[in-house]
C-alpha cells in the first residue's frame, strides 16, 4: 500500500482527448460568462441565402442549455422564431425553471445587437434535459424507417444542373442525398406531394449526437418546394424530441405535411440511424 | 340633424352581451391585476384522479396570454409540465418576447403556493398569437378527417360497465363518444394498436372555439391504454398549432402514438370540425 500512490502519480496519464475539429462542433461553441449568461459566435457557414439556418441556431441554444442545466441531452425543445439571426456575436441567457431527478426544465432566448445598438431578441426557446443513457431499453413502437433508396442511388446537391453554384453556403457543410423520388421540384416539376426523404450526414464525418439532431430536422430541404411552392418558408415554431442517441453513421430523414392552408404549413419530420432506430420526431410551422 | 343626438340617447340599445354561463367559459376566467400578472382560480371539475388535466390549464394559460398579447388566437403554443398542479387559485406570469404586426410571442409561468408558503412553478409555457381570421383562404391540404362511426354509435363513458362511478371528474364536462374500434382497453382487452378517436363536444352545448381545442387535444383516454399501459402517464410537454377557427358543432379528435420506447411515448392528434376542416394539431411526449 506505501508505495501506490508514487506509482499512481508515476504512471502514464491517459491522453487528454483530443480537441475536436469537427465543424459543426467548432460553430457550436457558447463560453458561459456567467450563471444563465452565455456567448457565442454564429458561423456564416451555416447559412441558407441570408439566413443562418433554423436548426443550425437550435444546436447552439441546446448546447447553452446543456451547459446551464444538470442533464445533457434535449428530451424536447421548442424554439420561436423571432426575428432573422445573422451570423457574428450573440448572447443567450438560460433560466431555469425545474431542476428534478430525471429531468430538467429551462427557458432560453438568444440576443444580437442591431445596427442602432438595440439588444434584440432573436429566438425564444422552453426545453427539458434528461440522460438518454438512463432511459430503459422496453421498445414497442410501431413506427418503421421510411423507404429510401441507398445512398449511392440519391441525389447529392452538387448533381444539380446548375452544379455547386446552386447550393447554399450550409449545403457544404453537409452530406445530403435526396430519395430521387421527392427531388422533382429542382428539375421544376414538384411531385404535389408533401413528402422530402435524405440520407444526411455531417460532411466532414462526425458522427451524429442529440445535438447534431436538433440541426439534422430543419437540415433539408422545404417539403413546400414539392407542393409547387418557392423562395424561403420562415419557420414560426420548431419542436424537437430527441428519443435515443444516435448510432454512428449517416441518418435517414422523412419529412411530410399534410396540411398547408391558410398561409401555413406544419413539416413533420422523423430521424432514423443505422441501428433502425427512431431517434428523433420534431415538427415546425411555417409561413408558406 | 339638430334632434338626431337626443335621438339617439332614447333609442333602444342593442342588449348587453349575455353573460356566459358555461363551464369552460367560467372555469378559465384569468383576471389581469398588473401587466403580466394574472390571477386565476383552478377549477376541480377538470379533475382526472388527483390532478387537474394537462389540456384545461393550457387553455387557463392561453387566456392569459391572450389577455397579455395584442393577437387574439394561439396559433402554437407549448407547455412544460413541471410539478403536478392543484385546484385552487394560482397566479400567471406573461412576459412578452416580440410584439408583430401579424404575429407576437411570449412566455408565461403558472404558479401556486405550497403547503409550506413556499411559491412553485407548475407549468411553463411558450407560445406566438395570431388573428385567424386575417388568415387566407387558400387551402392545399391532403389531410383528410378521420374514419370514425356516427356519434350514436359510438361509446359514452356512462356506457362502462362500472356506470358513472368509473368516470373521471372532468368527464362529466365533456360529451366524449369514443370509436368503438379504440376502446377495447375499457373492457380489458386492447388492440395493441396506438390509436384513439372520439367526438367530443363540451357538455353544456358551448361551442367549440381556439381555447377550448387547446383542452379538446389532451382530452381523450391516452393512446397507451390500447398499448397495454395503465395508469396515469403523465405530460412532459405539449404543443398545439391551432390551424383554423372552429365550425360550431361537436369534434372528432384522433390520436395516434408510433413510438414507444425508453419509457416514453408521443401521442400525436388531429382534431376536425363539422366543416372538414383540420382546425388544430398536437403533439406531446408523455412518461410510459
Amino acid at each position: 500500500m506505501s508505495d501506490a500512490p508514487s506509482q499512481a502519480t508515476t504512471a502514464p496519464q491517459p491522453a487528454p482527448p483530443t480537441p475536436t475539429t469537427s465543424e459543426f462542433d467548432r460553430d457550436t461553441v457558447v463560453s458561459t460568462r456567467e450563471p444563465g449568461v452565455h456567448q457565442t459566435h454564429l458561423a456564416p457557414g451555416w447559412a441558407i441565402g441570408k439566413a443562418l439556418n433554423g436548426g443550425y441556431l437550435l444546436a447552439v441554444l441546446g448546447r447553452a442549455l446543456r451547459q446551464a442545466l444538470p442533464h445533457p441531452d434535449p428530451f424536447t425543445i421548442t424554439a420561436h422564431y423571432l426575428t432573422a439571426t445573422a451570423a457574428g456575436p450573440a448572447t443567450i441567457r438560460t433560466d431555469v425553471a425545474r431542476s428534478g431527478r430525471t429531468v430538467s426544465t429551462a427557458s432560453a432566448g438568444l440576443f444580437q445587437t442591431d445596427e442602432r445598438g438595440t439588444e434584440v431578441e432573436r429566438i425564444r426557446v422552453l426545453a427539458t434535459y434528461g440522460d438518454l443513457d438512463a432511459l430503459t431499453d422496453d421498445i414497442r413502437t410501431s413506427a418503421g424507417p421510411p423507404a429510401i433508396p441507398p445512398r449511392e442511388q440519391c441525389f447529392r446537391s452538387t448533381d444539380h444542373p446548375d452544379g455547386a453554384a446552386a447550393v447554399p453556403e450550409m449545403g457544404h457543410r453537409l452530406d445530403l442525398r435526396l430519395d430521387p423520388q421527392t427531388c422533382g421540384w429542382a428539375l421544376g416539376a414538384p411531385s404535389m406531394r408533401g413528402e422530402m426523404r435524405a440520407w444526411l450526414a455531417l460532411a466532414d464525418g462526425r458522427d451524429p449526437d442529440p445535438l447534431s439532431l436538433l440541426m439534422t430536422v430543419d437540415a433539408l430541404p422545404p417539403t413546400g418546394f414539392e407542393l409547387g411552392l418557392t423562395g424561403w418558408l420562415p419557420t414560426v415554431e420548431l419542436t424537437v424530441h430527441v428519443r435515443a442517441r444516435p448510432a454512428p453513421g449517416p441518418l435517414r430523414v422523412a419529412v411530410t405535411t399534410r396540411n398547408l392552408a391558410g398561409g401555413f404549413l406544419e413539416e413533420d419530420v422523423e430521424v432514423w440511424d443505422t441501428a433502425d432506430r427512431l431517434v428523433a420526431q420534431s415538427r415546425q410551422l411555417a409561413r408558406a
